[in-house]
């Protein structure tokens, strides 16, 4: 109800703000933000430099000369990066015109705009034809929307040096019948329509990019379909995207690698409708979720990069992403100083616009204050009830770890099948990796830059994380169809303080397996580092194999069983499921009661300590099999494999940090492991009782439990 | 001649300067450096800094208990370790009571002597039996002279607190004795004397420590033994050894690694020297070798680390051997401000010493300067005649690059069977590798962090490098014996510039091969970054079978021509020399012409393009085969074999350095290499000519002519 009250008082005041008055420039630089930043010249060193950048660019644009090739190529191809190359040349030189006020860079842009403008009525769909909503200019629409979202800016910038007959010869040539492609497609193809009207990340394009030029071109009526969707019912459009595609603690279904990507058209529209409807309170819109979404991607990082679940590449702070959305969110809430500290330490650059003066002019102020990184569980689902990915941070100042633990829903085209998977990070390294995806982007060499084969072979299967694969099986047998109806459960969780926990059950990977998973973080008096204790459970009335790999970065020290590494002939692991894609290295028999693992990881000792029977088997393995193009990455997995019963079968684990290692000056100490040995006292329905032993005679008694509403805990150090 | 004139005026003034007229402390700390450093206490803070952690460990020592464990375990056991702990501590509490005056820290070193002079009496053999030079408190009469260099200190810091029969007692019960064994053994075994009297890295130590107690106990006849050996002759004894370990270059054979094991007892006495026989003038001895040797040793580093060859790890500016080296360079030297670059951005301590004071006042003065790293031909050989090792540096000052090429000597016991070998450091990585040592030092899991059997088996073996293997066997066969009875010769070099250059050949490493290669770094016009041309030819009037493998730290990204990986079962390459530790992942026939490869390190793509005909075949591999306890690391190799007739065969390879790749900010240009051919015009005796062909129809033309006395070569770029 509150919702729809905001919606028509936004409606009914944008007819008084808009009738004619808007000032240009209007979208990321304002008329204002231009004057305040021409008095500052010269005393704001990072925008300075961040200026002078910019001011580089538009010179070396100058310079080029006009190029607007037939539309042929996909990405990384020739059509398209010239395009592309166009659009970032368009908006730098309309904003050094602003800031600089040298009419070449105006007069650019305007031939540039009115090569398109001859252009654009010329074209048909590209001719690829590879997406099902296929572009003019680009193979697909998105790309026409990150086009217009950028030109719209370059248009606004020069928006006054134009005369009236010239804007009108545009808007009529270029933006409206661009925009219109974008919102409607065309008469025989109206995918663009549907998607233009639909909920997910395309879609927020193409609202932000059409949005923007309405702005630009002070269209209301446009911009109402940009907000509320096409029939202005708010069912759909950029409005209705806040409400669903971000969970109520700002957390994005695909992951913090596609959430970095899809922040951009909603802080860079969302920055345009402050400017422009301040009305909206845009940022105050659903209890403050850009601002929230943008602070919980700055929370799914170690060390400034992102952490790597799903489909993930090396990606972070310094993504050109993030250097709007922080500069942004801080122009939005200045008193969020932690802002200027992703800026001025991992960033080193601010946009050219407002926000990114008002950030670097904060900085040079000494404003900044640490970012904090706090321990989270960030609920996924628009309602925020299918499941979480939770980070525990470590407990001490003076330490910098993280484990992450993810029981979120899939994550649509992708997510992995990886349900309870953790990960852990520590002293500036990825310590309990995740293979990310299979993928070199804009190589051309590896499969053009797209996602490899073995993204879908390997990366995205269950063995290729640290959680149980079932006799062989990949969660929901790789369907993503099915992994995507349900989502696993949160049950229990705490975070902050020397005792951090969460647990999850999870009952629709396999048909008759119920996994349950408890993590829990515990800084414990007599050992050196915070330890992790992972309870695994799965039940069912079958009998199962049950694989439990941990993937690993470093160098195997020691295993607590004697072990046959293979040296002349090494075989595949297996054949489907991503076992494919591993070269069993070695293979040994677990140790009744208890098997222990160590590596090291640059500086440190990692030992992992698991509850074992002598009928199981442990297998040291690497991938790079079944990868007739070299496009895995070499790394090491540790897997024990157990052969259940029926019943409740129970990995219980204990994964150490400890000691120190440094070749360089020659120091070391605590090299050995501490855990002696965990014994299961009780694995009932509601009750697990575990004592993990320790050098020095000492132990941890942890006790679970797991009444349905309730679960409690106790940690008890002996 | 000289140095004979030199010694006898020592001796002479020995006589003067020494009757009892030492004042204490005399060795790396003085009595007007304890005054200096009092007085200028809180106002420098790089000193204050290292002092306060030397005060930390001080009073950590005097809480502890003494403890004199019966010697009974080896290196990284239990009493080993202890000694190794008391005799830091005692050094520390020494040096604490000069600064502080709190006499706890004085009493706390007399008890540990005291106790030191009732049990070594009593010590026969250390118990191990592994040494050919068997200790007492240790397994072997090395870590006795490391003792006792370090207990010398701490005597000589609480000399003046002890009465004249507590010193008597100390010298009669322990400190002679102590010298005495190191000097000459016992009646039954006299494995000591002949060490002491010998001319290496060894007996520097022994010699040393020797030399320092002999210098607290104002004993000349002693110090002087140290000096020109137990006869007095000067044949031994340390002053000989300043003139054989180092080559004229201040280079010592085994290389980097060594070179900065070496250089620590060397620096020490050579200070205490310089304090309290400063007419022997040991700082200028020979050319001023010593600080060559410092020097040396600074510039066989990239970005910090030393340069990997022989039996290296890692290890760099940071070791505490360095901290002391530069510090006692610098006082030294003082005009020499680069070493405060090292010690102030490397090392960030300095020793509690005369020279660490030093250091630390400069730095507070603001004196450092930035190191200079400079190419630089290292010549091998006391008289250094016996090959060399060479380090390109770019020559533009915006790069960060280093080429090494190994001619040296073999390196005696270190030293691996790698002729004419060559690496590649880049941009701040390891780019073309060596893979140094396979030993996991202070690891008692992986075989007591002694060198593994795979260093002999793998490391020291010529296919872990990148120079020739010719029929699959190693240089000399692996004959330590042989490789160490020939050395390879320099023909010629070129440093500094746009191009650079070196040639070595080496005609004994197999009976009927002569290899010549020679590598050129140059600056070209049209080329991103410059490039590493290497023509690399072995003659023989017998067909061979020659392999050259490219050992890489990085993603493979591409092989010019179709290539079969192995993706369910993988074989090792062969059986002895080293093969048997390559896991044969792909192989390929090599292009009749040139055959091209590329991977990406880091943020860079990285191309070397061969001559190869096409009966050649192209090996892609991976350490790891014939390595039951995974004592190796995973790397990869890139291998071409050629199957020669008899005659001169060529490989003219060229490695480009090319294009960005940053996925963080998701840039990327210039990924494809620019070679598109190689051709070979002459292959002479006296002359080669080779022609490289890239894109944008440019070319190098390269021309070599080897007169036997003068080669010339040219580049031409067309």
């Amino acid at each position: 109800m509150k919702r729809t009250i905001v919606i028509t008082f936004a409606l009914f005041s944008a007819l008084i703000v808009y009738a004619g008055r808007v000032q240009h420039p209007c979208l990321l630089l304002t008329k204002d933000g231009v004057a305040s930043i021409k008095e500052a010249k010269g005393q704001v060193p990072l925008f300075d430099n961040s200026l002078q950048q910019l001011l580089n660019s538009a010179d070396l644009a100058l310079e080029r000369a006009i190029c607007l090739p037939v539309p042929e190529h996909g990405g990384g191809g020739y059509s398209h990066e010239t395009h592309k190359l166009n659009y970032f040349d368009m908006a730098n030189l309309g904003i050094a015109w602003q800031i600089c006020g040298r009419k070449e860079y105006a007069n650019k842009v305007k031939e540039m705009l009115m090569a398109y403008a001859d252009m654009y009525p010329q074209l048909g769909y590209h001719p690829l034809g590879l997406s099902n909503t296929p572009g003019r200019i680009f193979w697909q629409t998105l790309n026409e929307s990150v086009w217009l979202l950028h030109v719209s800016q370059a248009y606004d910038c020069i928006y006054d040096t134009l005369s009236s007959s010239e804007r009108r010869h545009l808007e009529k040539n270029l933006f409206r019948p661009y925009a219109d492609f974008i919102m409607n497609g065309t008469e025989d193809n109206c995918a663009n329509y549907h998607r233009f009207n639909s909920l997910n990340n395309h879609a927020t394009w193409a609202n932000s990019a059409v949005g923007m030029i309405a702005i630009v071109m002070g269209d209301e009526k446009l911009l109402n379909k940009a907000l509320y969707g096409s029939d202005g019912s708010g069912d759909v459009g950029f409005i209705k995207q806040l409400d669903v595609l971000f969970s109520p603690d700002g957390y994005f279904t695909e992951g913090a690698y596609y959430q970095r990507y899809a922040i951009w058209p909603f802080m860079m529209f969302a920055q345009c409708l402050h400017h422009n409807r301040p009305e909206l309170g845009i940022f105050e819109y659903r209890d403050g979720i850009l601002l929230k979404a943008v602070d919980t991607l700055l929370q799914m990082a170690y060390e400034g990069e992102f952490m790597h679940f799903n489909d993930a590449i090396e990606k972070g702070y310094r993504a050109q992403e993030l250097v709007s959305a922080v500069d942004i969110a801080f122009l939005a809430n200045p008193s969020n100083k932690q802002l200027l500290w992703v800026a001025n330490r991992f960033q080193h650059e601010v946009v050219v616009s407002d926000a990114g003066f008002a950030v670097a002019k904060a900085i040079a102020a000494g404003e900044e204050e640490p970012l904090q990184l706090r321990s989270c569980l960030l609920r996924d689902g628009a309602n925020g009830d299918e499941g979480a990915f939770t980070i525990f941070r470590s407990p001490r100042a003076d330490q910098n770890s993280a484990v992450t633990f993810k029981a979120t829903s899939h994550g649509m085209s992708h997510g992995h099948f990886d349900r309870l998977n953790f990960c852990y990070y520590d002293a500036g390294n990825e310590v309990v990796t995740d293979y990310g995806s299979a993928r070199f982007l804009n190589i051309v060499a590896k499969y053009n830059g797209h996602y490899t084969h073995e993204n879908e072979s390997y990366a995205k299967q269950t063995i290729a994380h640290n959680t149980i694969v079932a006799d062989g099986r990949s969660h929901f047998d790789g369907s993503m169809a099915l992994a995507s109806k349900s989502h696993p459960k949160i049950t229990a969780c705490s975070l902050g303080g020397s005792l951090q926990m969460v647990g999850a059950v999870e009952d629709k990977a396999y048909d008759d397996i119920s996994m349950e998973r408890y993590l829990f973080y515990a800084d414990v008096p007599f050992l050196e580092y915070p330890i992790i204790l992972d309870l695994l459970r799965a039940t069912s009335d079958k009998p199962h194999q049950y694989d439990l790999p941990l993937h690993y970065n470093g160098h195997m020290i020691e295993l607590s069983v004697p072990y046959c590494k293979f040296v002349d002939n090494m075989k595949a692991m297996g054949s489907s499921s991503g076992y494919q894609h591993l070269w069993l290295e070695a293979e040994a028999d677990a140790a009744q009661g208890t098997t222990s693992y160590t590596w090291l990881t640059a500086y440190r000792m990692y030992s992992v300590s698991t509850t074992t029977s002598a009928q199981d088997k442990i297998f040291l393995a690497r991938t790079g099999a079944g990868d007739p193009d070299f496009n895995l990455r070499s790394e090491p997995v540790y897997i024990i494999r157990s052969n259940s019963k029926p019943g409740a079968h129970l990995f219980a684990s204990c994964l150490e940090t400890h000691g120190k290692y440094d070749l360089m000056v020659e120091q070391s100490a605590n090299l050995d492991r501490s855990c002696k040995g965990i014994e299961v006292l009780k694995n009932e329905p509601e009750l697990i009782e575990v004592r993990y032993l320790f050098k020095g005679e000492r132990a941890i008694l942890l006790t679970l439990q797991l009444n349905e509403k309730n679960p409690q805990y106790y940690l008890r150090y002996e």
